[in-house]
């Protein structure tokens, strides 16, 4: 079975698409030719339009076409926290808790290895903005709990704390609903290390 | 959370893919954004290309810019045989199956209630297939197993018979790897209806 060559490029470009594999490519592909043309066109033009105008919020460097991400503009979030991320993907699952502080996100983590130092993910303007930020009390550091992810968090708290900032990360621990056996070593051995009290 | 209002349309238009929700939307969305803009501007090319290009096959009516797709220009097909299906996704279907005739794609099944008579699904354009089809000898009716897929199949079937064609349908019987008790009652009672008596 082959297809024309339009047909086979657009399952091609589907493909970039995360979770995208050859087969759901063929079934999107087909699908939008047959039942929806007008869908598919527009979604050319938003691809197009996104890709072209998006650029990133002045304040906290997440996508945005807007000088100020609707997080940025919204006055009623509170300015005395301030969380950092590594990635866009990363402020919406932080949102997704209920957290409505502020946020700062970094391209990526610390990679000395390959180039990636303080600048490239955006250390400068990460103390620009905590410089400007008055009414800033704490900063939580929602980098990856890997290697590299703790490293950073490491990183920008020892720039943080001499100055005057709780610097706070998130904890480690079994995840909700595991099942202990299911956990892996590290993890455990993180759960057993920040072990609470419990009330009496 | 929210996002901007370039990023808000991109999301909403990409859940016009089949199976993408919200939560795909949005990661397809940022992660193009973050890490892939040149695959993103492609596929929006794609898109358009495809959505303006591609009509149909003018000798199986499936999906083609091409007015022969590439199954009709092969020129090692077998011309004695037509595989009769619903859509151009059934098309790629049954050459996996390692089908090598000739194919007709109907627009959809009869459904008389909906006004989608024999003109509306290319019943007219079936028979002048047939008509010029000279080495033709067998019609294999590859509609869906549903009950309007059925009516489809005897509607052609009756149509073709008294051209002295060989017309077939798809047995119908358990699915291979199936367990008995999870087959549903109508499949399990055509599987003994269709039994087969096995070799000595
Ligand atoms: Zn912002
Ligand atoms: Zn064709």
């Amino acid at each position: 079975m082959s297809f024309s060559p339009l047909i086979r490029q657009l399952i091609d470009a589907l493909r970039i698409l995360p979770g995208v594999g050859q087969k759901s490519a063929q079934r999107m592909a087909l699908q939008m030719l047959e039942r929806d043309r007008s869908g598919g066109m527009r979604l050319a033009s938003a691809l197009q339009q996104a890709m072209e105008g998006v650029g990133h919020c002045t304040q906290c460097r997440t996508l945005s076409e807007d000088a100020l991400c609707p997080q940025c503009a919204d006055p009623r979030r509170d300015d005395t926290v301030l969380c950092i991320v590594q990635s866009p993907m990363d402020v919406f699952a932080v949102d997704q808790t209920g957290f409505r502080g502020r946020y700062f996100v970094l391209k990526g983590h610390l990679s000395p290895l390959d180039g990636q130092g303080p600048e490239a993910i955006g250390i400068p303007a990460l103390l620009a903005r905590v410089e400007g930020a008055e009414a800033l009390r704490e900063v939580i550091l929602a980098t990856n709990p890997t290697v590299e992810g703790e490293a950073t968090a490491h990183y920008i708290s020892q720039l943080l704390i001499p100055r005057g900032l709780i610097v706070s990360r998130l904890a480690h621990g079994i995840p909700l609903g595991g099942e202990l056996d299911l956990v892996d070593g590290g993890t455990l051995a993180h759960a057993f290390a920040g072990r609470k009290p419990m009330g009496g």
